[in-house]
């Protein structure tokens, strides 16, 4: 059980995670703080915190949990921030995309505390942010990715797992190499393709005419061009090695096909096509966390 | 309304044709021909079909309206099979994904009877396929294309808009080359970006676990690459000039992200995402059409 659960930044994440946590009675108090009062003002309104604060400092104290739901950019600075202010025994967390940029800004900011800071990263969101956005379920069945590292309390490990398994989600535990690896092969390079692919069909001379002759799949394939464009550049350049590494795996395929295209080598590109669709197949593809993912079906428009 | 419809390959856009136009009593009676009698079968067992035949030159004769539902590489050498078998008023039409080639093929299997070849393409799909995932809704408020060239009779082109409209399409027309290329654009580049990426992922050391940590919005981003390749193969094979000019506009756009991650260059990566994203959200994408599309909802993991 959390006593008192300080949320900094209550977005779709941490608003979700004190949702669902009071859900299922795993925690007693919950404050938030943020810098938009109106933002906090929904929390309170919807229940998602008890309490709400403009300052973090304010709200970490005699916490004995405290989730930072802020952007990568802004981890750093807010656990500077409130180092000071942390008790001896409480455990920090946090929600970010990449890890290796996080575990470095929190070694920096929380000092002797880092031992008790577990890196952790929950795959699951929606496109929209925000308080208004939080549900207690969007967790239930998905993966919770932590990262500990040599120098991380084994029990501070145990009590962010629990904390998050009473969400529902399943927790793993990964490198953060290995996490930061997969992250960008799995979700920031299909950002940057999808980002990519939209600006380049809206260079065009048809320009915003083109997309009205899409399919079904367009929508589907182009859904995260629609994401937070500020918050995206930090993620790609937060993981940069392991994303440039990824976009050259790509680019080498994605190459390969283009010049099979070229030379109307038939029986190369459908060994690609043949490949991708048995490995896709063969997955495990976690299905996403909508309301309505229950109800979806595959579709493909030609 | 048309007396006698044959539908010459009775898969999914060919059987929800049938269906859609029984609903609208736009039709009095469907022969419909294929190669496998499974699936010939099913559709007499659905009621898509009121007659099956495996011989095409047996199900045009005396059909006011025939419907080439065959895959692109066979449509050409469909029309040698019937030409001579269809009567001087017959109008032909075909659903495939591009028109150049199809022309091309038509062109030069009709010979005088090509002026009432009408090429079409419903933009409308699912990944399954055959007569058992047919379904009357398909088409409704989606667009379909027709590219009617300088020989084609004006009434020929009626009768075909006509059809579609009953079914609750949008019927538009277009230049061949215009339609290829927004085709192109929108369909058949995302599909090599998709099996690209997951062939890239599948590849790697860590193979088919990479998916494990994928979010809701991977598996949107890949549905595509679950189509099938063979008729991939064809389709990007058929629209090669388009498909690689668009390539090409992909790949400068991404080269330029790549480029600009790889030297820290915040500001251009914040450019493209902003841009794709308003481009995206400008634009009126038409919405897939399953039956659990009114249920959908945009969701975006990281």
């Amino acid at each position: 059980m959390i006593q008192r659960l300080a949320i900094l930044g209550v977005g779709l994440i941490g608003g979700s995670l004190a949702l669902a946590l009071k859900q299922a009675g795993a925690v007693a108090h919950v404050v938030g703080a943020g810098r938009s009062q109106g933002n906090l003002d929904v929390a309170l309104a919807r229940g998602i915190i008890d309490e709400a604060t403009t300052d973090p400092v304010a709200a970490v104290r005699g916490a004995d949990m405290v989730v930072v739901g802020a952007t990568l950019d802004a981890t750093g600075p807010l656990l500077d921030t409130v180092c000071a202010a942390l008790a001896d025994d409480t455990v920090v967390t946090d929600v970010g995309s990449t890890k290796g940029s996080v575990v470095a800004a929190a070694r920096m900011a929380l000092g002797a505390r880092f031992a008790r800071f577990v890196p952790g990263h929950p795959i699951a969101g929606t496109e929209r942010s925000g308080a208004g956005a939080a549900f207690a379920e969007l967790f239930r069945d998905h993966r919770v990715i932590l990262t500990p590292v040599a120098e991380t309390e084994r029990s501070a490990t145990t009590r962010v797992r629990d904390m998050w398994a009473a969400t529902g989600a399943e927790v793993i535990t990964m490198d953060v190499a290995a996490h930061d690896d997969a992250l960008a092969a799995t979700s920031h390079l299909p950002h940057l393709l999808a980002y990519s692919l939209v600006d380049a069909l809206a260079a065009r001379g048809d320009g915003a005419d083109i997309f009205r002759f899409a399919a079904g799949g367009f929508r589907d394939f182009t859904r995260i061009a629609s994401s937070n464009p500020a918050m995206w550049a930090s993620i790609a350049l937060a993981n940069r090695d392991a994303l440039l590494a990824a976009c050259g795996q790509f680019s080498t395929v994605f190459d390969g096909v283009v010049a099979a295209l070229e030379s109307g080598d038939r029986a190369s590109l459908e060994r690609v096509f043949e490949r991708a669709r048995a490995a896709r197949e063969g997955a495990v593809i976690p299905e996403s966390n909508s309301p309505a993912s229950a109800l979806r079906q595959d579709t493909d428009g030609q």
